[in-house]
């Protein structure tokens, strides 16, 4: 049996601008990598490099909460050392905390041979999720360990469909550095919406849906709106309207905030375009400062670096 | 030139429980037929066999209207007399007004040798939709006339997507002897919902688009909810909960309310099982009195009669 291995799993886009808390789908860049180390006492060890904030207690890191419930449900005996070498952006809209749990989740379940079903994985994960922030939502673990798109048709009972992407769609992405938190995103969003304000979104993420799996990207521009929590969280993003009308100027599909932000996507057909867009943000953010990245959509999910 | 035609287009199932205002579909059975003659003077002549409750002017019946907006674009001096052989139950939440202007608008675009597109053919059947019912819907309208589930992705601009269902699946259709007024059916309907709310609709519609293209049956019956209008409109329908229940009795995928009632779809693999829904509800309503229909989804939309 092997007793170490070294983990890759993807950044995830929430929301994907017409799927609120329902849609989310994971990229090549950036991401997070793991070491995982096998103990043979039941304890958890964690080391993180390349962030000094966040908290190796493992009970306040999803990584931390991951492996313990792995670990509880396969091998109550054992436990694991985890080196979080932590690549992207934290609170950055790009599921920082679920790529470490999904990394964490996907080494184990090798190390010890799959005891556990996709479905387990992404209850651990979601559990991690929820103890890490407050709030278990699945539009990033799930995409982070599955890869491609992924429809979470159902919270109660968590039930997930996953859909492949197109060949030739690629991502840009841009965190700008400026903090938003969670929380105060949602607190933007209100209790109740106009029926009609529902109708409309269920025509955009139906829309979208139908043309990721007939890549019909005239219905997939015409399916990229939000007028459920953009309209709201748009002010708390520096030159979001620039950053959105410059997505159409250089031939990109459309996009938005990515999660609840600060964070931005846009999809395209061709790298081409992509990589224009991620140019024209650069340049946008370049006093703010900001990190770019451009990369197909991932339909693998997280990958075994070692 | 061919100067009659006559013409079959189905009924349709608006709302599909889960995409109230978005997504409908068509069957083969029940459906109205019209027979279209031209005239060489500009009038629009209206006889109506099998109901005498539907009004002939032509500017209040959907075949009328329909006509005129046809024949206002195409052939401003020409005029034509419309059979319409009611064969299907008014007010049944069946489309019954649609599948009239379906019939009519597909009929003289044949016999005018296809001036029209189908972008067209559809905002003329919404307009004829918009004055007879007082309110523009597309689902049903859209799928009478071009056949399969139809999307409604937008209505502002209008863009549908089709989507064509799996070979296997049939609907079963039970009309009760009731009567409800779609304007009250509409007044039930709160003006805000939670947001909880419509995520949650937001996924079962997704998860049942997705289940139509990867015909995932499983997924189309986790999908096949509605918690937006069922809960408030279900009372209107006598027998509703024994109705539902009897669907997954009889191994039914699911189904509901079709359009805003009083009319129940079921929706099932293979057609052992629609017809064993079929003589449950037949026996369900005898007392009320009912018709009741099994067929494969209409993938084609109207068809040619003679």
């Amino acid at each position: 049996m092997k007793k170490s291995i070294k983990v890759f799993a993807p950044a995830t886009v929430g929301n994907s601008k017409c799927g609120f808390d329902v849609l989310g789908f994971a990229v090549h860049e950036p991401g997070d990598v793991v070491t995982l180390s096998l103990l043979e006492e039941p304890k958890i060890e964690i080391v993180v490099i390349g962030n000094d904030h966040i908290p190796t207690q493992p009970d306040k890191n999803t990584c931390g909460v991951a492996a313990g419930k792995f670990l509880d449900r396969v091998a109550p005996d054992r436990g694991v050392k985890i080196l979080l070498d932590k690549k992207m952006p934290v609170g950055s809209g790009l599921g920082s905390s679920a790529a470490g749990a999904a990394a964490t989740l996907y080494g184990l379940n090798i190390l010890f041979d799959n005891p556990c079903s996709d479905e387990q994985l992404l209850e651990f994960g979601l559990a991690a999720e929820a103890a890490a922030c407050g709030a278990g939502h699945a539009d990033n673990i799930a995409p982070s360990l599955f890869g491609g798109f992924i429809l979470i048709q159902s919270y109660e009972p968590l039930k997930i469909k996953k859909i492949s992407a197109p060949q030739n769609l690629y991502c840009t992405i841009v965190h700008p550095d400026v903090e938003i938190k969670t929380a105060a995103a949602r607190k933007l969003l209100p209790g109740e919406i106009p029926l009609k304000t529902a109708v409309k979104q269920m025509g955009y993420l139906a829309g979208f849906i139908a043309s990721l799996y007939t890549e019909d990207f005239e219905l997939m521009k015409n399916s990229l709106q939000d007028v459920l929590a953009e309209p709201r969280r748009s002010q708390l993003i520096p030159l979001f309207d620039k950053a959105l009308v410059s997505i159409f100027e250089c031939g990109g599909l459309g996009g938005g905030i990515s999660g609840s932000g600060p964070s931005l996507f846009a999809l395209s057909v061709g790298q081409e375009t992509a990589a224009k867009i991620a140019a024209t943000w650069k340049n946008l953010y370049q006093k703010i400062g900001c990190q770019v990245y451009v990369s197909k959509i991932n339909d693998q999910g997280p990958k075994i670096m070692g």
